[in-house]
C-alpha cells in the first residue's frame, strides 16, 4: 500500500486525491495546502492528514508525493521530494525557464525516483486508442498529425501573465501530444499567432489565436490550432494521416442526444473543459503513476518529457517574433 | 448521515457499493449474502459489516436497504423492510406474479416507506435530456415513441426459464421507458416475436427475437424492438416524434475515434453492456434514493411503476399468444 | 434507340422526360396529357410531339410507354398498351382495388410484354447498398427490418379521399421496401393507427401516424414507422439486423455542414420531399426500365410486385378495423 | 439564346457540355479539339459542329467560350477570345507564369469581357453553405480557417512536371478558398513540405505532402493541409472558428448506410475525385457564367482571383525554399 503526500489541495489536487482513495493499491496519508481550510478539507474527506511539506518529505512511511500546487512551486518540491527519495506526480510544467527545468531533470536522475509530468492527454482513451492504431501498423507510416485545441473562454488576463504566455502554457500539451504522436523529434517550428480575442491579453504581450508547424527530420508535418475561446466549449481533436489511412479522435460530447427539426439537427456540445473531458485520462494518470512506482509499468509521460515540450514551446516564441522558422 | 444495508454483494451489489460510498450523505453500514465471501470481500472494502437479514432489519440505526439479491427474494425482502419502516431501494421486479407484486405493494403503502423500483434507464443522462426536451415542449405534441433494445448475446437458456421470459425480464425495461416517455398508460398491447437466435430458448417456452406496439387512450404509437442479441454490443436507442419535431437518444460509445480507409470510415461499437453503458445511471438513480430517504426529491421510479410495466408485459405475453391486441 | 411516349406531363412526368433525355438508349417521341399546355412545354424541351393515346398505341415506332397519368387511368393504359405489345413503365399504383389489378396483370402475362411498377425507392443507391450487404451475406442471417417513413407534411384532406388512405397511398412504398428486403412473403399483419395531426384526415377516414408489425413464415419481423408529418423533412431510413451486423440507410441531408455554437452542433436537415431525396432512384429506375426493355436487365419491381404491396396495404386497414393481426 | 463554343473535348469538356445542355438559356453551337475524334463524339451528342479556333472566334453568332484546353493554351486563347468580345469560362490556371497572367488579365480588363475562372470549388453547395453562415453573421467575427485538401492518390511523376508543382496546381484551389473565406487578403504565407509518398514526385524536384499557414492583417490565421494521397479517396474539407461559433463543412459520402458489427460502425468513404464530389459545383459554376453573360448575376471567380492565388502559390514555393514566412 502505497502511501501518498498530497501538496496543493485546490481543483487538481482533488481530483487526484479522488483517483488515490479509488486506487486499491494507494492511500492518501497527508496533504499539505498553504490554504489551511482547503487542505483540512480534502484530508477529512480521504481519512488523511494535514501537514508541511517539511514533515512530509522527512516521514519514511510516506513514498510518493503528487505536487498540484501553484507553478512556482515545482522545480523546488521535486528537487526536495527526489533527494528524500519520494517518488514524484508533478502536473505540468516543471518550470517556466529552461535552465531552471534542466537543473531539477539533473536532480531527478541523479537520485533515480520515478516521476511522471503531468500531460494527462496521453492517457485520454481516444487519443490512447489513436496511438494504439499507429502503433500497430493500422494507419501504414504516418505523414501529417492535425492537432485542434481551444478553450472555451480566455483566461483572465491577470493569470496570462503569470502563465508564460499561450504557447508554455496551454500549447505545450499540443507539443506533447505531437511529439507522442510523431514518433521523432520535430526539428524545424513556425509559429503564427495573433491577439483577436481579449485586447488585455495582448497588453500583457501575449497571444490568443496561434496556429503552429512543426517538422520532423524524416518529414514529418504537424500542425496544431489553438485558441483561447471557443463558445461551444473545450474543443480537443486530433487526427492523423498515414499511408494506409486516417484517424480522428473527435470530441466526447454532453450527451448522445440529437434534436431534428426546422433548424435542422442538433446534437450535443463537447464536453464542457478539462474535468469533464479528461476525468478519465486522470484517472489512468494516477494508477499509471501508482503502477510505475510499484514497478509494473513504466511512466507515460517524465521529467524529459517535460523539457522537451518547453523547448518546442520556447522555439514557437522564437519564432512567432523571428518570423522564420526556427531549427532545433 | 443514511446508514445502508446491501442484501446481495453480486455484481449489481458491488455497484451500489460504491456509489453509496462515493455519496457524502450516506455509507453502507452491512452486507447481507448467502456467500459469505462475497458479502466479506464488500464490507471490508467499505468498511462495513456482515450481517443478517434479520440483524440488519432489527438494527434501529439502519435507516435503508439496498436489495439487489436474486429475484425470488425481492417481494419478501421488501416486506419485511417496510415493516421495520426501512427506505427501500429494490432492483427490479418486485415479482414475476402480478397478484404477488400488488399484495407487496399493498404492504409498501401501508408503511408508508420510501419505495425506488430499480428501473435504472429512467436516470441515463441521455434518456433524461430526451425526456427534458419533451417535457419543456421543445418537440411540440408527442406523437410517437420508437425504442431500441437489444442485447449483446442471449443468456444462457437457462436463465431464460427461470427470468420469467424475454417480456417480464428483458423487455419490462422498455415498457418502463414507453410509460415514462409516453406521459400516458397505454390502453392497448401487441406482440409479434419469433426464437430466432438460440433454438434451447424456444425449448424453454421462450422468444428471443419481439416486436411490440403500444397506443394509448389519445392515439399515441409506441413501437419497442428487442433482440437478445446484436454483435456489436448492447444497442440501446429512442426516438421520440412530436408534432415539431424528433429526438433521438442514440448509442454511447467506446471511443471517439474514426478510422477512414479503404473500407470506409469506422467507428467504435456501443458501449459493451449494461455495466458499462448505465455507470452513470446507477450513480445517479443511488442518489436520487438517499436524496428521496432525506425528503429532498421524489423516487423517479416507484413500486407502483413496477407492477405497471409487469402488467403491460403480461399483456404482450397474452398477444402473443393470442394473436390479437390486448387492452388494458 | 428506343422511341418512348410518355402519359402525363406533370411534375413526376416531367422528371422521366428528363432521364428519358439523359439515356443514350432512349428517346422521348411523344407526350400525351389531358392539359395540352403541359404536354406541349415537355415535348417542345424533348423534342418530341404531343399526341393521343390511340395515336400514340397504334404508332409502330413507339415501343414503350410510361404512365405517369392519375391513378385511376393507370389500369385502362396498362391494358390498351399491352393489348398493343407496348412495354410498360407505369406509377404505382396499378389500381387501388385488388381484383381490378389481379385482372390487369393477367392482360400482362398473356401478351408477355415488359412492365416496371414504379417502386422507386428499389433504385436508391442506399437501400441498394444496404441490400447488397445483405445479399452478400455481410449481416448474416436476416433477423429484423425497421422502416422509417415520414412525409414532410399532410396532404390536403381533399387528395387523402381520392388516394386509399395512408396504407395503400403512402405505406404501399414501405410495405414493398419489407417484401423486398424481408427476401420472404409476410404472412401475419398488424396495424395500429391514429390520426394525431390533421383532424380532417381523421373525418374522412383516414388515419396520419400509423405503425405496422409483419411477420414471414420463418419468424422474421419487421416494423414499419409512418407519419404524415416531419417537420423537418422527409424522413426515409431503414435498418436491418442480421445475425453478423446491423446495416442503417440513414438521411441524405441537404448539405454536409455542421454549425458549432452556444446551442450546440447543428447539422442540415433531410432532403426536403422525393424529388430531392430519390432523384438519384428515379434515374435508376428509368434507366432499369430501358436495359429490361433492351433485354439486358429484369425490372426490379414488376406487376407482381405492385399486387403484393396492395395486398399487404389492404390486409393492414383489416388489422386496424378488427385490431387482430391478419394472415395471409 | 447564347450560343457557345467548347475548347477541350476532354473529361471536363464533357462535363460543361453537358451542364450547357442542362441550361435553358444556352446551346452548346461548335466544339474544337485537337483530337477530332473527342470533338466529334461530343459535338454529335449535343448537336453541335466541329470547328476551328480562328472559324469559332470569327462567327459572330458565337457569344461565349469555354476554355477546357491544356494548361499551356489558356493564356493565348483567353487574349484571342477576349478581343473578339466573346465572354470566356476558362479552367484555372490562366498560366503558371505570373508575368503572363498579368498580361492576359491587361487584356481582358481592356476588353471589359465577361470572365470566369474555374475555381470550381466556391460553387460546392457546401462550402457556399458554410460561406453563407459567415456573412449572416452566424459566427461572429472570423478568427480561423482550417482546409484540408488530399487527393486519392498521387498524379504520374510526369505530370507533376507540366503543373508547376504541388502550390501551383493543387493548393492554389485551397489558396482561392482560403481567400474567399477570410475576405481579406493574406499578408504572410509559410509552407512546410516533404516528399513522403512518391519519392519520384521528389526528383522531380516536387513535393507530396505540405502544410501552409496564412496571416491577414487583421491577424486572421489559416492553415491548409495538402496530400496528393488519401487511400479513403478525395479529403475536401473545411472549418472555420469565428467568435459565436465554429462550421465545418464535412465531406460527401459515397453513401448513406452505416454497417455495425464486431468491428465497429462502418460508413461509406468520401466521393472518390472531384467529377463526382464537384459535379453539383460544375453546374452551378456553368449557370453562373451564363448568368454573367446575360448581366443578371456577377462572376463568383474572375480573372483578378485566377492572379491572386497564383501569387500565393508563388510566395508558398518561396517561404519552403528560404524557410521563412513570405510577406506581400
Amino acid at each position: 500500500m502505497l502511501n501518498i503526500c498530497l501538496f496543493g489541495a485546490g481543483r487538481i489536487g482533488a481530483i487526484h486525491a479522488a483517483n488515490v482513495a479509488a486506487n486499491p493499491n494507494a492511500q492518501l496519508t497527508c496533504v499539505v495546502d498553504v490554504f489551511a481550510e482547503a487542505a483540512e478539507k480534502l484530508a477529512r474527506q480521504y481519512g488523511a492528514r494535514v501537514t508541511t511539506v517539511e514533515e512530509a518529505l522527512a516521514d519514511p512511511e510516506i513514498n510518493a508525493v503528487i505536487i498540484a500546487s501553484s507553478t512556482d512551486t515545482h522545480a523546488d518540491l521535486i528537487e526536495q521530494a527526489a533527494e528524500y527519495g519520494k517518488a514524484i506526480f508533478c502536473e505540468k510544467p516543471i518550470d517556466l525557464d529552461v535552465e531552471r527545468t534542466r537543473a531539477c531533470i539533473e536532480t531527478v536522475k541523479r537520485t533515480g525516483v520515478t516521476c511522471l509530468v503531468g500531460f494527462n492527454r496521453r492517457y485520454d482513451p481516444n487519443f490512447s486508442y489513436l496511438k494504439k492504431q499507429l502503433e500497430d501498423g493500422q494507419l501504414g507510416n504516418l505523414e501529417m498529425v492535425n492537432i485542434t485545441s481551444r478553450d472555451p473562454s480566455p483566461p483572465p488576463a491577470k493569470y496570462v501573465q503569470s502563465s508564460g504566455g499561450l504557447f508554455r502554457d496551454m500549447m505545450i500539451h499540443d507539443l506533447d501530444m505531437a511529439r507522442w504522436l510523431l514518433g521523432e523529434e520535430p526539428v524545424e517550428v513556425y509559429a503564427a499567432a495573433s491577439c483577436l480575442i481579449d485586447p488585455e491579453i495582448g497588453q500583457q504581450g501575449d497571444v490568443d489565436t496561434a496556429m503552429v508547424t512543426l517538422k520532423t527530420a524524416s518529414g514529418k508535418l504537424c500542425q496544431i490550432t489553438n485558441s483561447r475561446r471557443a463558445v461551444y466549449g473545450y474543443d480537443q481533436r486530433i487526427e492523423v494521416l498515414g499511408s494506409e489511412g486516417m484517424a480522428q479522435a473527435n470530441n466526447q460530447l454532453e450527451n448522445s442526444v440529437v434534436v431534428t427539426n426546422h433548424d435542422g439537427a442538433t446534437g450535443a456540445k463537447p464536453q464542457h473543459f478539462f474535468l469533464e473531458r479528461y476525468a478519465e485520462a486522470y484517472r489512468h494518470e494516477l494508477n499509471n503513476f501508482i503502477a510505475a512506482v510499484n514497478g509494473t509499468e513504466p511512466v507515460l509521460a517524465n521529467e524529459n518529457d517535460g523539457l522537451m515540450a518547453l523547448l518546442l514551446a520556447e522555439a514557437a516564441v522564437e519564432s512567432l517574433q523571428s518570423g522564420r522558422a526556427v531549427r532545433l
